[in-house]
């Protein structure tokens, strides 16, 4: 991750020339001296700390993005936060509803402008998604459904823990799939239909112990391999989501799908720069799906990239994400998701794994202000 | 379904022409005397009758097929077995377990050989899954999802009830999308990847209320227009059903996906003579997921059609439901899905509708036998 | 063939109720009296000939369908019109322009009802694609391409002639795979888009011996294994065609694509339900192209088969052009292509053949009426 | 051209932290000294030039690269090689084989590094079709076609010349489709299936008028604006070729396809991370093409970007030949595809031109190495 945003912050300045800030990258923050010396020089960061709390306490840092293991956000956040420093936090916010609380009153308690990396948001094709959505030609919402399906941890000699498996590890992710990968699911879910209601689900750990890389010891994994879940929105509309590491031929297949009474949208990682778009407004006998490839320059970003047909990747909507931070700042004006939408992104994740706990349908309590 | 039955029974004898017995169409039956003496003459039976249990009374019947709406299967498959009749009956076997119930201990202790138009199990492409997933390509099992989406019933002025809507009615239907359209994506599931031990469901009727064509009144929709369901398969894998008239854009997207250790296997009826294929077995850096077009001749029933490349359609799955059928009669052996099989589908149904009624998971007490 | 039309004649009246006439399978000739008569029984023809001759000499027989390998085509065609026969003739019409041209004088001057079978006009999709190119929903056309390729004669130790592999001898078939699979290629073109002005071309025979199945001795291969040409349309458009039997990993895959100012369509076989279109009237951020599921009762012919999202296959393209054929008679008019239309599509074939072997261009000399 | 290529220079020592030499931005050059300026900060280049001979004859230059329209390309190319500056030009070489033989016999007479920027060679899918066409497992190659197709030059309202069409302007461009995006094709297929013997080809210029931006009157338009042409490959296969600025609906669609007595492959750049393959030795049933997902560490340039799934896009070819190109200047070696690859490319270039002109097939004259 601190590969995917030290780039966003080192190319917006290059694709983005008309934003009034700049990120000037002072220092990076790692434990191991070896490696975040080598890190700053491919970089190009003026300088390296190697404990977090010198880092904070630096009067030329005006903004901490953090990047480490779930189980650090909350402590790294409020002091930063404490510190008066602009706070980037990358995905799920917090391992529990508890500590994202916490994060969030601090946040809002100091008053720093604060994003929340998630990210996908920020691709040309999802953005499009929102503006389709925003325009009301999709009308009444009666569906949604979403996907992240990888097979990475099949294996069952990988280990959990350490530096390279830590997602693997209940006590440094927090949870499995569900913060990991069902997060986005759920932030992109309630950016485009608005707030979950409650949900009722079902959690799997296939494979039940691997090795610790601390212990070397064989240990029982305490995340969830794959979770699904189906919910209400508030909007009246049903909720199918699904994640899993164990769907074979899937690397980072991120879906999502909306059906409205007027339209449909589909969406796929996979193939980031197309949306599937079905209009019932056409003419019956050649209503179809459009599979629109958004790369022209009348499409979100686009201007700012390459003649259309020629796509951009991944990386870019970290690179959209700095730049729409910059501008924030710039208008003084909150940069979505902020803490507190992650925080009901938190919600709807507590009540997943609840849910799945106890074989119940359980309310979220989510407050979604639909921005 | 008279079409597509009566074609069934019409192309066998061209198609397989070693097959030992052949299909007389001798009469056909229906209410209306002038529509179904029209029937009669477009596709060439040798008589029709106005009142069922009349064809039921000859003796130059040998076996009825049932193509009513559902509240008429048990009436009229208990008295043909009566009359020691081989009964082929359309899905969903009945409205109810207890129905089913009913119908499976008539049919068996009659000893008549019987069997259930989920018709699907004989696509070419659906086959070959079973014989991939058979041959232990797949390894172990993590996950299987399986969608049917529409988009028919999303225009509120649709009435229910009456010849054309009955599917809307729950008096005749039963349930809705569950009974209608589940059933199929249960059927091929339980097939294929083995019996559904418990279950997680909810229901939505978008419409409250319709015009019913009997009574032209506007009254309650009973059934389900949506169901979506989560589920353990006895194998420890994990479920997802979701069935949906109210998907805009969809006009019949029955799918399934096998998530295995060692390989995964996709398919949509929208594209039927596709079956995709993730071999993980294959070498690394070539890996993908095979589009294989399911028409050459050793392919399943493909030796009996065209040159490769050449596609069948939706109807020919009815086709080989009689071959087999009258193979099965040739070689005394049973036509899977038989009415017991088809009772272990409606068990799901009726476990599916009972958790979204109560919110709560619900055993099955399905008995499946891999066949 | 003999399958595929037979199959026409016997489904149009189950599924075309309405026309005036229905065929009778009064008669099927073959050389082989131990294989017509099996055909006979299996296919319910009342009687079977040996000899032409004897069957046009018939007086119960009112048309000719003719399924022969091609250099048969003349001398039969010719003889049946003689004899005041309706003339159904398989595609091409002939091995050469000349044998082609004999056989329009013959049909013409005796005055009988004629059609020739290129089927793949009567796909809903590719009769659906003709009537948005009609609408003038494309502008002016700039590019015409279309594709038939296929892989099976890759293997060198096939054997030339003989009952299977007749098409791969001149004697027999005049051409490879100009006449066999270009033939359709140009008969859509010309009918979608108007007359070919000129060609320019290249072929290859990739094995140049095979064992001759008559002579037992491996002899030259005098057939084209592939062809390529472009061309002009008389609309001003260009157009680009290519056909082989080489192409690894394509069975049947026949595809056409006609991009104009205001839009494009695609279509291939392989999907054949399926028309891809895009219309660059659609508002600009949303445009793509349109992937139609053409399986709709107000599309064309589909009216007759499912409910929407049901497809149909090859098989069908016969059976609809039975049932215009049919129509046509009713009418009075011409059932398209007439033998003059495919004569028109020989004098294509002709020249691309001369272009190939003289490396030059050639003018066509079509004389096209837009039917 | 200057962002992608400056972008290149800019992100190879983030990704690429192994190379022994980086690239420093000293000069950027352009002749409005407004703009070279505000794109010198934009990018962070050290100092600026307005006259391309002051930035030669500078001493802090290793290298120039040439971004100019065509029409400058040889001018500055023998200046530069002359100054003892390795020089990397862009596509195509040169306006004509003349122009492009003096490039070539400079630049080796001065032995200066140099390359040409055919980037697509670089993408992923790429560079793994070339190790799977490599590896022999298409076994001998029958068929190579490749299509470059698009749409922006439609309307008729576009001028010709200036700074943004001067790829209309026959003067500024040397040609229109043929040089801008052929030449691309073909150096794609003679990396990947060797040099191109002959060819038969056609143009065609469809709006015959422009108003030109530097005299403001309406002037013939003297590039192609579509190309197409048949070709022999040196090892017998057939080649087929088009490109066209007027295919409605496609942006920058540029596919190949090779087809192999053993497997074939597709690629097209509008979904630039997968290739599709078809293996004829997978078992017969379920044989398919295969969708490679090229994302994967151990695929061409993969280890240095994201983890599977994630997709990169089209500037990261760039960056991929700057890398090699740093690569091959550590190693001593040439960096392919060099002037004297490109002048082979210009070879076919200019044959298919006069075979346009005068309707006639053409030799090629190439020599192609292989590499």
């Amino acid at each position: 991750m601190g590969r995917t945003h030290s780039n966003g912050y080192k190319r917006v300045p290059n694709f983005f020339p008309d934003l009034e800030y700049t990120p000037v990258l002072k220092a990076v923050c790692s434990r191991s001296e070896e490696k975040v010396k080598a890190f700053a020089e491919q970089w190009g960061y003026e300088s390296y700390e190697t404990d977090w709390k010198a880092l904070i306490a630096r009067d030329d840092i005006d903004a901490v993005d953090i990047c480490t293991p779930n189980n650090m956000h909350k402590e790294i956040a409020i002091a930063a936060a404490a510190a008066g420093k602009m706070v980037l936090c990358e995905k799920p916010l917090s391992r529990t509803l508890e500590e994202g609380e916490e994060m969030v009153k601090a946040i809002e308690e100091y008053g720093v402008k604060n994003t929340v990396w998630y990210n996908y948001r920020r691709l040309p094709a999802v953005t499009l998604a929102k503006q389709i959505v925003d325009s009301g030609k999709l009308g009444k919402i009666f569906h949604y459904r979403s996907n992240f399906l990888q097979d990475w941890t099949i294996n069952e000699n990988l280990p959990q823990g350490g530096r390279a498996f830590w997602r693997m590890d209940a006590e440094a992710a927090g949870s499995g799939v569900t913060g990991d990968l069902l997060a986005h699911c759920i932030d992109l879910a309630m950016w485009l239909n608005g707030g979950i209601k409650d949900v009722s689900s079902v959690t799997e750990t296939f494979v039940k112990e691997r090795v610790h890389e601390e212990t070397g010891k064989l240990q029982e994994v305490k995340i969830d391999d794959a979770c699904i879940f189906h919910c209400h929105f508030g909007n009246g509309s049903l909720g199918l989501f699904e994640s899993t590491r164990y769907a074979r031929g899937h690397k980072a297949l991120f879906t999502f799908e909306i059906n409205g009474e007027k339209g449909s949208l589909k969406w796929d990682l996979h193939d980031l720069n197309r949306l599937d778009f079905f209009n019932n407004a056409d003419e019956s006998t050649v209503r179809g799906w459009k599979s629109i490839h958004v790369t022209d320059g009348d499409q979100p970003y686009m201007d700012k990239w390459w003649v259309p047909g020629l796509t951009i990747g991944y990386e870019h909507s970290f690179v959209h994400q700095v730049a729409d931070f910059l501008k924030s700042v710039e208008a003084g004006e909150d940069c979505h998701p902020t803490f507190r939408d992650a925080y009901e992104t938190q919600k709807v994740c507590e009540a997943v794994l609840l849910s799945a706990k106890n074989r119940t349908w359980e309310e979220t309590q989510v407050d979604w202000k639909n921005k």
